[in-house]
């Protein structure tokens, strides 16, 4: 099954900005243009973590953040080409294909100091060592994961396979998670298609939780093999998207690897292709849905550092729309008690996203 | 500090709605008034709930709360009293001080079923057994815990610590949590001051880590003593407020009794007179920090069953707003990983609540 499909490789230009970010471009061509206009340099990072004692987790502090006098004008898009003589935006290049650089106010930062300029704190505090980046899926300014091509979805993949190896080799980065925030209902302000890459100095409480269980078994093979056709909403040779039958959102969909890899770098070629195409049919599917573009949180969740002999890769998405035009609120119960609500049955839900016409 | 007030005792009407849904009217008066209209009954509810094995948690579903039929007529509160021959709400009277009634939709149910109506689930299912209610201030249309009378305050306090008192004595209930949702922003369309209570038939994530914390040691206690000034949002003599140093939301408060007490129930009188105060004086500073309603979520942490002994009681708000009109959004981060990541510096708020002009 997945012994057939070559292996691609593509190539990767490194560039370092005006204030020593970093910024590399990914394509199936090699990329020989030369940088046109840089934007200003960001002020230094400072963030630090304290610890939540009840909570029993880590907050991030980046009060730098606030201090942000980037403001890119009107009408102008930071993710977009930069032309000769333009508006300089981050992204130095007339085009290109895929682009990662790094945050330009990072909640986590390879040279993060060890804590706060601050008199001693009543609470333990940490360095927020690690990094932010952006994942710019295309130089078009619309669009998203359903409407790009096959072939730049399958480079997407190959550049996130690429900051998994780069990310988890820094120095005490113990998760990566690259996620993608899409539409305004979770707060998306730009909207030329890109994602994120946060790597954490500790593996987060989410992500502890799946660590624990996968190492008492393989939690997420069994469930596949129980799945039936009741919760599947497509799948191909090597992937298979599904609602959770334990959904937290109305239309959750997960999709997973039949096969349990701990994440893409363990991918065969095959596999890159089907979750490539996967990550398109899901996505045009929420599109068609409500005949929106629709609003979703999509993470990857990768094995943690140490973690690849029991982790089973998948990718989780949550759309904040109980309806078209309904959102779904986090309030008392979610986020006083930590304890979701729901409405929508997902073998439901599921039977909507399996019939929804697509292309 | 706490001898010198004499305790109140507040009276209670107990009704039973048309569908058989409980009513209580609490008054420092009795109520001696007669039913008015009452509303078409509700559907028998069958929540239940399901296993996350990956979040290791559980998740609630209450699908007849699709099926709702009431839909009140606009311009029509179902919480205001009902006046004789007028459109009928939930409390079918013509005035009350504060009222709590059960749920017509509940998430939990004394009498929920053991699992759902469906062929055999691939992940483990549990009856949703407990209590959903609803706790309406005021009989007035507009408002909030700062407009209330501080007598309205202490009574409210009564009626929670009557709640406590009857659910944690509910066969099956592990954890009662009162709170309040206000503001469109965390999903409210009902603007008349209701808060509402469940009552957990689990101990929910949240309640669980903070139990683990003060079963190792008197956590919060410690925290007060070294708060200084600098937390601090107002206090009197028995209650503290304070931005915690750990806050997840920018202008996040919780107030805390100075004793460690378990919940409302073991107040002292001066306790509830001074917990009543401080709700009423942090809502006002919330309210006159953006000169607008400000939305947030309040919850009250009160001890699980059986964890009185170490469990110190406090109240949570957390505001979903940056500033006076930009949210804070839950995204990748928070959502898929649980890490919070702050802009604001709690040091900074504090002191913004501090210095803002109440009254």
């Amino acid at each position: 099954m997945t012994g057939d499909t070559p292996a691609r490789a593509a190539h990767k230009h490194s560039h370092v900005k005006a204030d020593g970010r970093m910024l590399y471009l990914y394509g199936w061509r090699p990329h020989d243009q030369r940088a046109t206009e840089e934007i200003a340099p960001a002020p230094t990072p400072r963030p630090y973590r304290r610890w939540h004692p009840f909570r029993r987790e880590w907050v991030t502090y980046a009060a730098h953040r606030q201090t942000r006098t980037f403001k890119p004008p009107p009408e102008y898009c930071p993710l977009c080409p930069t032309k000769v003589g333009g508006v300089a935006g981050e992204i130095p290049f007339t085009d290109f294909d895929v682009a990662v650089f790094q945050n330009r106010f990072p909640a986590f930062h390879h040279d993060a100091p060890d804590g706060p300029d601050l008199p001693v704190l009543p609470v333990p505090t940490a360095t927020a060592n690690g990094a932010c980046e952006v994942v710019v899926f295309t130089a078009a300014h619309q669009g998203g994961l359903a409407g790009l091509t096959q072939d730049r979805r399958e480079l997407l993949v190959h550049a996130w396979t690429d900051r998994y190896s780069a990310l988890l080799a820094q120095d005490g980065v113990e998760f990566v998670l690259p996620f993608e925030n899409r539409g305004e209902e979770v707060g998306v302000t730009l909207h030329h298609p890109h994602g994120q890459i946060y790597a954490f100095p500790f593996v987060p409480p989410v992500q502890q939780s799946a660590v624990d269980t996968f190492r008492e078994g393989p939690a997420l093979a069994r469930l596949l093999d129980r799945l039936g056709a009741t919760y599947v909403v497509c799948q191909n040779g090597g992937m298979i998207a599904f609602v959770p039958p334990f959904a937290r959102f109305p239309y959750e969909v997960w999709i997973a690897p039949k096969r349990a890899v701990p994440g893409p770098w363990a991918f065969a070629p095959a596999e890159v292709v089907d979750y490539a195409a996967l990550l398109g049919e899901v996505a045009a599917r929420y599109d068609a849905l409500f005949d929106r573009p629709f609003p979703y949180i999509m993470s990857l969740h990768a094995a943690p550092k140490g973690e690849e002999a029991t982790f089973h890769f998948h990718t989780q998405f949550y759309p904040p729309l109980r309806t078209a035009d309904k959102l779904k609120y986090l309030a008392g119960v979610e986020q006083a008690a930590g304890a979701f609500l729901m409405d929508a049955l997902p073998e439901d839900t599921a039977a909507q996203l399996r019939s929804v016409a697509v292309r």
